[in-house]
């Protein structure tokens, strides 16, 4: 019987544990997708209480309370006391074993703080005491201590066109600072024609790049514009959520006219918000293979499900699932029209619904060409972001792709405490190598088997991102 | 090598095999969902012959029998000699090894007869007049018996609401019944407008509700009638069979017009049917949620596929099938509509095709409010039901939810030779735990763990149904 | 920690090992669909080099090398030197780990040139070299030697109806051929009407069958007459490329009209090319099941999904992807139609989503009846034919069908090397019976679990299709 989350953790083998603890475990960190808030990161910012830090604004645990009967006061509720919702939570987190929270909370206690006991009602009270006395007492707890000890190389921010990157500026100026910080262009909010502020932020978009948006063609003349200037800020990659893909090509002129029927307050038809959608991501993605920007498509999240709670509490909240649309027809002719010009960018496809994979991950065979995995099947997303959903991710890519070419692990997070969560990877991945290695199915050759995972840890990311 | 199927059947670890013995074997059974005659209950059935009772009415074994080229008449004949039709079994359950039917008999072989010897065509005779003979000689064997053996608390039987639960009255009425018999309420009649009987149902409804029917809105208050009186007498649950989910709003008086039209004798369009079906739907879910009646959803079964052997066979007689339709928008847009108001009641999300499990057990998580687990991913079912199935079914709803909140197992069974499938399922359920504790991947806490189990294979469902 | 791919590669246990190596292995191959050409097996082809042989026409391993970043000219390029090509492909070979790629290279290495060195880049050269010298001397690296050596009992090539079949004539004139070549119907050309070469090749199937067309009745009659004269040439089985099932059904006279629509030159709508389709298919399929042709159903490819390459290198050069459309349905549809009248032929259904798995299996058990197994689910094909896909295929089959009665493994290849993957599916598939054996799942049968095994690698496939 192994030890509660020891130092051979999820590693099951002797060649698994020697993959993760002699190559894959001193890796630096490229985190090329998370959602931390710049300033917090400019301005190194200390936590309050644990509370904060892991209740604040953390979606996924508020799902786990709401299913455990936890009332919505101690969950999301602005005066409820910290220790109750921490104990609130600690109950919990016992009652989530089997789900990833377990695993990420007591790796975080483990690195961040120091703390082997498992959590729960019972050890709440001690727990918390001393995470909270670290987080006051200890400066390796602010935001450059901790990229500092993760060896956190890179992080790449998610930030609308329309932001000026003030703070990106700010810490590029700072000269200690331990880790790159990285705008990534994320233009939802100029796709999304559907929305009711989608007026408001085309203006906001005309003056952040300085120019008169009349026209679809404006929209995507200001977006690469300020596409130019992310670029010119560090950012190597773009980011779209869609709920599935979109594939209504009209002319420019049509959509022009779709633009403009929007602007004017009517309604547009499913078909026409398709075709505007799909001009303005085509025109991106033109841009983004010119300047070597790596495209990243989100699809099959199904969001706000729940109107009463979305009401009270906004969006990303805990009320989003996994969507079920059917993908490869869609997305098969948006990038096929891409490639007849050869202007396919580097693309990673993320599903949230792990049916997509087989179609994503053989779809995205049509479209490798000339370097090294330029085509991408993302890292378990979200709601697959699990032990079994990122062992079945890597079996599939490695099945119908090359698993040795993976970008590999990013944290999707908002949480500065979310690191250790590339180990959790680093360890899941280490174990499947290990374990071909010791059944046989692959030579047993070490120096090879840890490039490999050293590859997947952090360098292909490097040289996808930086290539 | 382990013996076949011995005590520590399934159970793979140490840990697993003290989780199953000490903590849920000896639990009591709450069956909260099956097909079992109430007349046969409260009449105390005894059993002819071992082939009536597996193969009278069994489709899963009539499927089995067909794909091992069995002739119908030796299946579902009516004329053919009974030893000659468990031969034929016993020959089709040697080829289904793989299959659950290869366990749940041999299960039953054990707990029922004490047989421990394989069933095949060389020990079919010994077997066949062995278990006739208790059948005959053996009190334990009647369905009183059989209750009180496998410590059976409560079974729901599956009702329509035009019943009169005379036989639910009866039982209730006898003194030393070992079991609670508790009638679901299972409206699909009611909901099944497309149908040609769906005239003759309605009037049937009238009677039993004793009002006139002459709107949609009058069906949903004679169910609701109807389900009041289910309620007195013990009702905690009802069930609908969708093919997928309904998500089609439309006013009062639009659905009382699609009613009309219906009773006109017009052919609906597939619109109207759904727009009937979704306020039906609805105005359920809405008393369900007053009444603290869980609903019960069980998506994707395509039925009828045979037209022939339908016409000589009628319904469930083993010509169905998993269904492949998409669940998440509709299913959201009605849970979604219900949660406005806060009436989404107590939901058990059932489908037959695995592919829909990330979308339906991260969908409920979007309604979560309130009460421990009031959302629940339906055990494995049907065709899924089985050791892989219920390992995928767990762990997805642990990956993305609370495992530790299930309501776990129920039979779905229309024979009183099911109840073993309860500690297949506990096997399965106690292997997991087990093999995670063994791995490090949790606390080696038997106490805690212990009472996981045994609130999945009992508290649960006895706290959610009684609660 | 085992060897590298030794004798017991794949197979975990002791029970596996003995039924592979006492079981399996020697049993004949029926391989009976696969895409070798006649003309190369009649004349009993000699290999130039290992670069032809595997990187002639092998889009599996062109897909591989483009994800690895290696330049077209060296993948598909006419002048590029071939070991130039053939480090190029090593160095992917070395990166393809997880691939089943790695697998049936090593295993082809080891069977046809006895080599058991892992080949990458490093060992590129001197396996390079003496593959091609036995090339040259070794008269075993003949078609006939190697079908011989790998006691091919017979094949099934893939042949368009129009087809004369002269080399299959030819070799069954051959009298000391070691392996029955039998053609396989596939009708495609005459399905695709919505194909800008429909009319043309309409014209080559009057020639062939000896009768004008001139509709769509004329081309079922034309199609049966052809399908009796390949079964007069050994024919056993039909097969269909279909993206998703087809279920419109309308009159012979509509159908007609149809027809002379398209032969017009007018567009067709997708509704009409679907009810054209569900014509010819319900007319070959009851002629299947009136002459015992196996009918075999390949759904869900996405094809041709690149058309800058598809213009510069045409179909089948790796383009091509998992589809991911709804089937029951449709499928349900057309199959129940042929179920009225008492004609659904043997039936394969493969899919290349094995999200259709829990679909295609349990739907085809609702046409089971009469013969051992009648209903198949194919093999796991294409992308999904790797390890951890074929044990999914075996173990959903075995959950909701008879693993017993299955009629086991296909190359579906173009190379007379891919043998050995009837090799790599029998390891797996005794690994699954011999894990379920020593987990006293099953009993401990050697004679029969031994059956099974020799079954499911070969007599079941030639009871199926001799019978």
């Amino acid at each position: 019987m192994k030890q509660f989350m020891d130092e051979n953790f999820l590693l099951k083998t002797k060649t698994a544990q020697i993959l993760y603890h002699d190559y894959a475990k001193d890796q630096m960190i490229y985190d090329y997708h998370c959602h931390l808030i710049p300033e917090e990161i400019a301005t190194n910012k200390r936590f309050g209480t644990i509370t904060d830090a892991w209740l604040g604004g953390d979606h996924y645990k508020w799902r786990a309370m709401r299913a455990n009967g936890i009332d919505e006061a101690l969950i999301t509720g602005k005066s409820a006391d910290p220790f109750d919702k921490f104990l609130a939570w600690a109950d919990t987190l016992e009652h989530s074993m089997g789900n990833p929270l377990y695993h990420w909370t007591h790796l975080e206690l483990q690195r961040y703080f120091g703390i082997t006991e498992p959590l729960n009602s019972r050890s709440a009270k001690a727990i918390y005491d001393e995470a909270n006395r670290q987080f006051k007492e200890n400066e390796a707890l602010s935001v450059k201590g901790i990229m500092s000890q993760f060896k956190v190389y890179a992080v790449g921010t998610t930030d609308d066109p329309a932001d000026d990157l003030a703070w990106h500026k700010n810490i590029a100026q700072q000269r200690d600072f331990p880790s790159k910080v990285i705008p990534s262009f994320r233009p939802d909010k100029a796709l999304n024609i559907e929305k009711d502020d989608f007026g408001a932020y085309i203006a906001r978009l005309s003056i952040a790049a300085e120019m008169a948006i009349t026209s679809a063609s404006d929209v995507a003349s200001a977006l690469i514009k300020r596409l130019e200037f992310f670029i010119s800020m560090g950012c190597r990659a773009s980011d779209h959520a869609l709920s599935t893909s979109v594939a209504v090509f009209k002319s420019e002129a049509q959509v022009n006219a779709i633009f403009a029927k929007k602007m004017e307050g009517s309604v547009l038809t499913d078909e026409e918000i398709e075709a505007y959608k799909t001009f303005i991501l085509t025109a991106l993605a033109r841009a983004y293979a010119k300047d070597g920007i790596a495209m990243q498509l989100h699809f099959a999240a199904i969001r706000d499900n729940n109107g009463k709670m979305f009401a009270a509490l906004g969006p990303d909240t805990g009320y989003d699932a996994s969507h079920d649309t059917n993908i490869a027809a869609k997305l098969s002719a948006f990038l096929n029209n891409l490639s007849l010009t050869g202007e396919v960018p580097k693309t990673i496809l993320y599903t949230l619904n792990p049916k997509d994979y087989y179609s994503l991950a053989t779809l995205m065979g049509c479209y490798q060409d000339g370097q090294k995995g330029k085509m991408q099947l993302g890292s378990a997303w979200w709601f697959a972001d699990h032990k079994d959903g990122m062992e079945e991710q890597m079996k599939i890519l490695g099945n119908v792709g090359l698993l040795s070419r993976f970008v590999g692990m990013l944290t999707d997070s908002r949480s500065f405490l979310s690191y250790p969560r590339h180990e959790y990877f680093r360890r899941i991945m280490c174990n499947i190598w290990g374990t071909w290695a010791e059944e046989g199915e692959i030579p047993y050759d070490l120096d090879l088997l840890g490039r490999f995972v050293a590859d997947i840890s952090f360098n292909n990311a490097k040289a996808y991102f930086e290539g």
